[in-house]
């Protein structure tokens, strides 16, 4: 990267490579004197040449190999906006990356599960892989962490997102609208990815947990999908159940250094509706974080959308520009272990929606399971009759999530247990 | 700075010194791997030696020569924590960056009056000056608009970037009480500068606004008293009153790229209840930053206090050991020019106040003077009668400045205008 020009290959061409394409070309000027070099992109590549595109694309080389892109001599960064965990986008970052490209992706399901073996290539060849992109779009959360708060050891992250189950969130509540409805207008708006599992089943938040969390705590990336749930069970009930009792619920992922590990959920919680995280409404993201010296720092923004996620692939352009080449999680990653996991035993305050057949005793044989749990009870509601259904609405005080489960597998079998019962957290804040 | 560690010295041993001394020492193993060097305190200074503070002087070399501290040899980094504009803060940083060393400040009275000049010598001799601890104290704005945004042509800023008048206005809200008992109550806690105009008058947030605009469209920084209001004429009528219309008071900075230059102001501001700068409760700081690619990014956070502020400093003492040696307002100074400044003919809605007279035809002699200068009103309102005066809040449909402050000077000059209008801007949002 000797000369005054940064050659850049893009693999991939859907609305964040076109983005990234039109701020290349609309700021060229800037991005030179920002970075000293001239952006220059010398290829591009996608699935299919013929694809109709707002763009010329005789103004840039094609290419039609994938691998070739990963070896060619003329190119000093290679963009990788394929997207999927495996398959092309595996096979590109470490062919480029072995080649001694610098590489920057969008793809969190690439680095959540194969981060911490293609950061050690790029260690190994002194070059970049940079992830702005990959966590919560437009917002400078990775830069955050690893650089603006290097001098704190942070206790705890937390975050939104995933815009898409914001927004079915925040509708079904302003419209009153059911779950299915919403989901199935977002879907017709494009905002659910072709795997809707993705985003409303919570991974797409926990993968990019997963990253965050690695440099929050300087552990090695750790993607299990054991402690994450979706959004797909909460329904109009609960959320104006939350509301009376002075709650919103989010998708709220969640990190925390504990005297046991480190603790690294998604899931539904209840967040008191006085809290910012609470008031987030729609797509937006959001991310918080607890250092020990800087207290709370709130990150808000778009999380996804071509022109917030291109801005984030510029920013890394411009890094490695300037050559500001440092350990992408913050430490070089044969410093770092794999987190101990905690999957807390730890106890909380929980949400629970029983749908109980409307006859003499239901309620009385939830009660005396719940007992036999050591779960007592806070605060509890019947909503009105909806034919033979009896919804019941408890708060538990703090309990442990063990018991819980226990009592809700015992709960789920009784007779007048018509659906199984829905556990949503309560986040201590 | 070839060795494997960064030689530091400290001037001004304040609270923001003490966080900084107590992060290295407390961090000093996660720095070394994040950083790949060892952060050595090599000497501290201060006014007064024989001061009681909370650690143990011994530990560290006094040096009581400032000018000897700014070109010993044994120093890589300087660190400026001793304040003010001119006099010793200036000479030592000047000093240090013409004898090759980096600098590091927290001191935006400096940077807004000399940053210019200062940037200047640092990018001749090729040592870093950095300043991240300047503006909004833990809130990484600065590397967010010079290193995250770098592809985007930032339209707006806005920032609430004096806690301590944020605190003033949100106790007066919530408690009742006259602006001079909460800033007595203020003074008290510690929480106004020795000399309070520099809080309550807006200076300090326009100094920070100064930088951020810089950094943010690309111009020199440049610093001017004259678009600077405070908020030392906020009564608890106008709070009532703005909260009875939908609105909340902020001491808002705002810079704008408009078609007539950056329009750069500090002053209080309507904002509508529903904005997430409306919200903003006590001493806590927030930056939202609008950008043609990344939309609005809001950044929140501890605008001040030992350890976010030390937070910020430690965050440039790693980059300067990483050699992330990137121009600090985005592009070297040569190739920025001063800002051609818009003093905003624009126009905007205005709340003024009015204390008239209780006696016929005082409202028609002001509304004559409104009218004569094509001011028309959207709503008006008489608060309740105390004693004498009859207070008449008004808002204006759009109106052109100029003619607002013209209008307001007749007014004052009326027999039964009995104390200097209030005339607060409607931030259109």
């Amino acid at each position: 990267m000797e000369s005054s020009s940064l050659k850049i290959a893009i693999a991939g061409l859907g609305t964040v490579g076109l983005g990234v394409i039109e701020i290349i070309n609309k700021h060229s000027e800037t991005l030179h004197k920002r970075s000293g070099k001239k952006f220059d992109i010398v290829a591009i590549c996608a699935k299919s040449k013929n694809k109709k595109r707002s763009f010329n694309l005789k103004n840039f080389e094609w290419e039609d190999d994938l691998k070739n892109l990963s070896s060619r001599k003329d190119i000093d960064v290679v963009i990788e906006l394929i997207g999927g965990s495996d398959g092309p986008a595996l096979d590109l970052v470490k062919g480029a990356l072995n080649a001694k490209k610098h590489v920057i992706t969008a793809n969190k399901a690439l680095i959540s599960k194969h981060g911490n073996e293609l950061i050690k290539i790029a260690e190994e060849k002194k070059v970049s892989l940079k992830f702005e992109a990959s966590v919560a779009g437009g917002i400078p959360c990775i830069k955050t962490l690893s650089e603006s708060l290097s001098g704190n050891k942070i206790n705890k992250i937390m975050g939104v997102l995933n815009g898409t189950c914001n927004y079915i969130l925040t509708e079904m509540e302003n419209k009153n609208e059911s779950y299915e409805n919403v989901f199935k207008e977002a879907q017709n708006l494009g905002y659910v990815e072709t795997d809707p599992k993705l985003d409303i089943g919570g991974i797409d938040s926990a993968q990019k947990l997963a990253i965050l969390s690695s440099i929050a705590f300087g552990t090695k990336i750790y993607y299990n999908s054991k402690n994450t749930n979706g959004i797909e069970n909460i329904n109009l009930e609960d959320i104006e159940f939350a509301k009376s009792m002075g709650y919103r619920i989010k998708l709220l992922s969640v990190s925390e250094s504990t005297s046991k590990g480190i603790f690294q959920q998604t899931a539904p919680s209840l967040i008191p509706e006085k809290h910012i995280i609470s008031k987030l409404d729609g797509g937006t993201n959001l991310v918080s974080i607890i250092g020990d010296s800087v207290e709370e720092i709130i990150l808000q923004g778009p999380g996804a959308g071509k022109g917030p996620t291109a801005s984030a692939v510029i920013s890394d352009l411009v890094d490695i520009a300037l050559e500001n080449i440092r350990p992408v999680l913050g430490q070089h990653i044969d410093q770092l272990e794999l987190p101990i996991r905690d999957l807390r035993k730890e106890s909380s305050c929980y949400y629970l929606r029983f749908n109980l057949a409307d006859e003499p005793g239901s309620l009385g044989k939830v009660a005396k399971i719940l007992g036999s749990f050591k779960i007592s009870i806070d605060r509890m509601r019947q909503i009105k009759h909806k034919g033979e259904n009896a919804p019941i609405i408890m708060v538990t005080h703090i309990s442990d999530i063990d018991n819980i489960k226990n009592a809700l597998i015992d709960i789920n079998k009784l007779d007048v247990c018509l659906s199984h019962p829905t556990m949503i957290r309560i986040e201590n804040l």
